[in-house]
């Protein structure tokens, strides 16, 4: 079992508004690509896309987001934004902003960045990314006659560990979970509790060849890795508020 | 730029007291390992090698081993395991014993682990996985005349999110971060707070490949992700206790 992944080149800027789908599908045409590959798509660009992007000019800062730009010292039409687009807040103080967005993620500054746009605008995080990830699916195999999957991404800090990294915030066509609960293991025993967080490991894969600067490549192949083609939701990755003993 | 992942095939099963380095350094020379390769390797086969084993008839269970054994309805003596590897308690109920090692890694049950273990056994995390990666890495370089770098891996849960994911507990040969600040993005922005956990990302993709029951490959080649070869330690990793908001 061998797993490759690549990216596609000169992949072109996307702008709000744009046909995502078209352009990929316009892109796919220029590599063979093949039933079972993983598409892993930087959410920035699904967001531009669906025009998912807040010019600062016309954001008005409530009162709360000029306490927290003056505590953190940092634009309050921004940390605007970031309120807007959570649904909680989960930690703050001087440094940080930890909020769950209205999907239910858990990340800094509710995923709104600043990186990769031009101008004095922000995007945050696509309304439904598993619907985008669905449509984008759909053209796909209309178009090319081709059954992927899709993972639409963003890097996440993460707590108890230094450094981000790629996970899924939507999925179409591949488990986002690998059950090996009931498994055996070399000796016979029960695997009684593992469930491998495979969406996410695919995209830190992808992470590994997607760059965040210069070079930035958001689409990227990984082909060869074996899953399972149920449909649900990236949602299921969020631990339950209840259970989860860091939250 | 294209990143494959392959695991050693029908790699030999290790028992306590082999020579690991030994072993894998026969494997190697089945296939055509380049310069800059990364290894990943399983844990569990470092710790065998090293004898990191525990026979569970040898240990005699505390009497706080005992209340947790029974409030969790586990086996006691691996309670008492857990206890000795770990340095303090992080979270602990009826559920979860979630500790930091004496390494400073944050995980369940201290990384101990009685799958793939014959027998009454339990398997440790190795003492100083960046020294057992070193030393790998010098046999390698002394007997195959290749520079790689090695990441010694475990699954680890996760805070907020689902499901284990790869991640990497020993390095050498790899910085296992890539600072990103101060670099440019697509539009001349500076991206002032990104630093990338590579290592972690690079293990979550050999986990793609490395499996964790019946077709269990603890070795996998990473070939072609573009890496910092400065030596530092796996301990960067951990966020510092003080400005982890979520400790």
């Amino acid at each position: 079992m061998t797993v490759t992944i690549f990216p596609l080149q000169d992949f072109p800027l996307i702008n709000p508004g744009d046909d995502l789908a078209d352009i990929l599908v316009a892109e796919l045409r220029k590599i063979s690509l093949e039933n079972g590959d993983i598409i892993v798509i930087a959410h920035t660009i699904v967001s531009k896309a669906e025009d998912k992007v807040y010019n600062l000019d016309e954001v008005n800062p409530s009162a709360f987001a000029l306490q927290i730009g003056e505590l953190q010292e940092k634009d309050p039409r921004k940390i605007e934004v970031i309120l807007q687009e959570s649904s909680e807040i989960i930690r703050m103080n001087e440094h940080v902003l930890i909020t769950a967005t209205k999907h239910g993620f858990i990340c800094a500054n509710s995923g709104v960045d600043k990186s990769n746009t031009p101008g004095e605008t922000v995007v945050g995080l696509p309304d439904d990314p598993d619907l985008s990830a669905r449509r984008i699916k759909e053209r796909i195999l209309q178009d090319l006659g081709k059954n992927v999957a899709i993972i639409i991404s963003d890097t996440f800090g993460r707590p108890l560990r230094v450094g981000t990294v790629n996970v899924a915030i939507g999925v179409v066509g591949i488990n986002p979970v690998d059950d090996l609960r009931g498994h055996k293991d070399l000796f016979g025993y029960e695997l009684v509790s593992t469930v491998v967080a495979k969406a996410d490991e695919v995209a830190a894969a992808a992470g590994l060849v997607m760059g965040q600067a210069d070079e930035g490549t958001p689409v990227i192949i990984v082909r060869g890795v074996e899953y399972a083609q149920v449909d649900t939701s990236a949602k299921i990755l969020i631990r339950d508020r209840h259970t989860d003993v860091f939250r």
